[in-house]
């Protein structure tokens, strides 16, 4: 027996390498399909191979045009790709960002390469579980690196972090004045620091400010975020972004942070998943059940306050009522 | 027995008209600190006859200069006001919102005024408990109508609905091109649409295309949004702008919706603490527990899939393990 062969249909036809499989297995999570479980559960052991490195930033910063150059930077090497951009839902995001991924959509000939939309939808912490679902599909799927691009509220997901092996902060020079009063926020955020549009004025004096900043010191995981200026204009320092990148993972498995990394994403994922579990099964609950309904008519009525109840629900969730 | 005699000492003193109480109580309603959570339980009693108005839109398009607008035409109205400005944790929001602010704050001097900056710091969820917490606390203090100025990832905050009894979306002119892109989205939070900076060109353009859009329908509770239209340069339009805000609070007041709607929110209030208290208490113990350590490891082995080890968890958070 071949080793997928107890694989669902689905999981079997990504991993034969079915490009229309995983197409509509990715809509299938996107729309939380419980139908798809199955195949997301059987694929689950297959994954993990894959580097996740994700680029945010505030919009018009250049990140899809930077993706479009690693993209072409790592299928060079002979690396599989895929790319995963996460839209922000926005009506006011404006048309680069759609002309950038039209350039890279082009690139969808080649069968190293998988690009997929999503849109954000506002839900900050659903889009995190979702697009992690995505990365494993086009892990199992044996593409070697995953690029994803974000733009979070406060213009930098931080919640990329849950996803991502390595965060890439993507800044412009005339931002470089804003540095001093980020701090802290990018810290927790980057691994590596991206300052593009390195031919507009001001970019070394961005870089010299963020590495100054740098230079005060490491992160909580004894990592330096490293500093590095490109331009998709002229493909200039592509391939020392790619560099400070992989010098990331790197220290990452020396250090056994990626393990550590995946242990403590995988532990915020599970208690994800029984947190929106019971959150639904309360939800429902407050709908059909007569004495919960009283209580929420309680809160109406300030009888109760909101903090009484929860303690209610609780015990009837953990069977103490 | 006065009636505020049983009640903890800060909430007495905020119901007794003490700001330094109040902005303390707020701070601590920031930082999650349990010590007021006394307080905030006595004072709940105390709530649900503040309007709660909330105004969201892009940065830029002139939120604060409204909210300031409305200020000074609320107050010549003898109405007592609260305002909440939750700013993007953004650091790269620019100078206007500070400058906005700082004229708001000139009117701090009135005793009627409360004003209060929140940042947001990214955690769209969090954001919306903090400020209905606020929004309660200043209700309690005795204030008629409370603004929330909020900017949401997607530049429009859909959970200002979960605080909000009134949601005004506020656009500008040069916007209205992309209004058919909107539709759904913004129908699902707007009640008032505000087109601001109507002195621009394209102003009347633009609220022409919304009234169109709101034309073709109400939302699902009944109600068409107004389209109105203002310019905070020349004052022109506030007071039609309040009018709408009004229009809408008598039609929930009308329907029983103000009501029904603070039912669905308590629900979704209650909910979300009982979800919270719940993944607190499983991160502590995947923390501690040695046989929750073990399927922490067997997830990182790929021995066990991510949704196994959540049906595991949640037999041990019902008591069914």
């Amino acid at each position: 027996m071949s080793p997928t062969a107890r694989l669902p249909a689905a999981a079997r036809a990504v991993v034969g390498g079915d490009r229309r499989a995983l197409a509509r297995l990715i809509t299938a999570v996107e729309n939380h399909d419980p139908a798809a479980l199955p195949d997301l559960r059987a694929l689950y052991r297959r994954t993990g191979k894959a580097r996740i490195i994700g680029l945010t930033g505030p919009l018009g910063v250049g990140k899809s045009s930077l993706i479009n150059g690693l993209l072409a930077l790592l299928r060079a090497q002979g690396l599989k790709v895929g790319v995963i951009a996460v839209d922000p839902s926005s009506p006011f995001s404006g048309g680069s960002v759609l002309g950038d991924r039209v350039r890279i959509e082009r690139q969808v000939g080649d069968a190293g390469v998988f690009v997929r939309s999503m849109a954000s939808r506002g839900h900050t912490g659903g889009v995190a579980a979702t697009t992690r679902e995505v990365c494993r599909l086009l892990d199992a799927f044996g593409l070697d690196v995953i690029l994803v691009e974000t733009v979070g509220s406060g213009q930098v997901d931080v919640e990329i972090r849950e996803v991502a092996t390595t965060s890439v902060v993507v800044l412009v020079p005339h931002l470089g004045d804003e540095v001093q009063s980020l701090k802290a926020g990018l810290f927790e955020i980057a691994d590596v620091f991206c300052v593009n549009k390195a031919d507009l004025a001001g970019a070394d004096l961005a870089a010299k400010d963020l590495s100054e900043l740098v230079s005060l010191g490491a992160n909580p995981e004894g990592w330096r975020p490293a500093v590095v200026t490109t331009s998709t204009q002229t493909g200039t320092g592509l391939d020392v972004l790619w560099s400070a990148i992989d010098a990331h993972e790197q220290f990452l498995d020396t250090k056994d942070l990626r393990r550590l990394g995946e242990r403590r994403r995988l532990a915020r994922e599970i208690v994800a998943l029984v947190r929106e579990r019971v959150g639904r099964e309360l939800t429902e609950a407050l709908d059909r059940d007569p004495d919960l309904n009283r209580l929420l008519d309680g809160l109406v009525a300030r009888t109760i306050d909101p903090y009484a109840a929860a303690d209610r629900l609780y015990r009837d969730v953990r069977g103490k009522g």
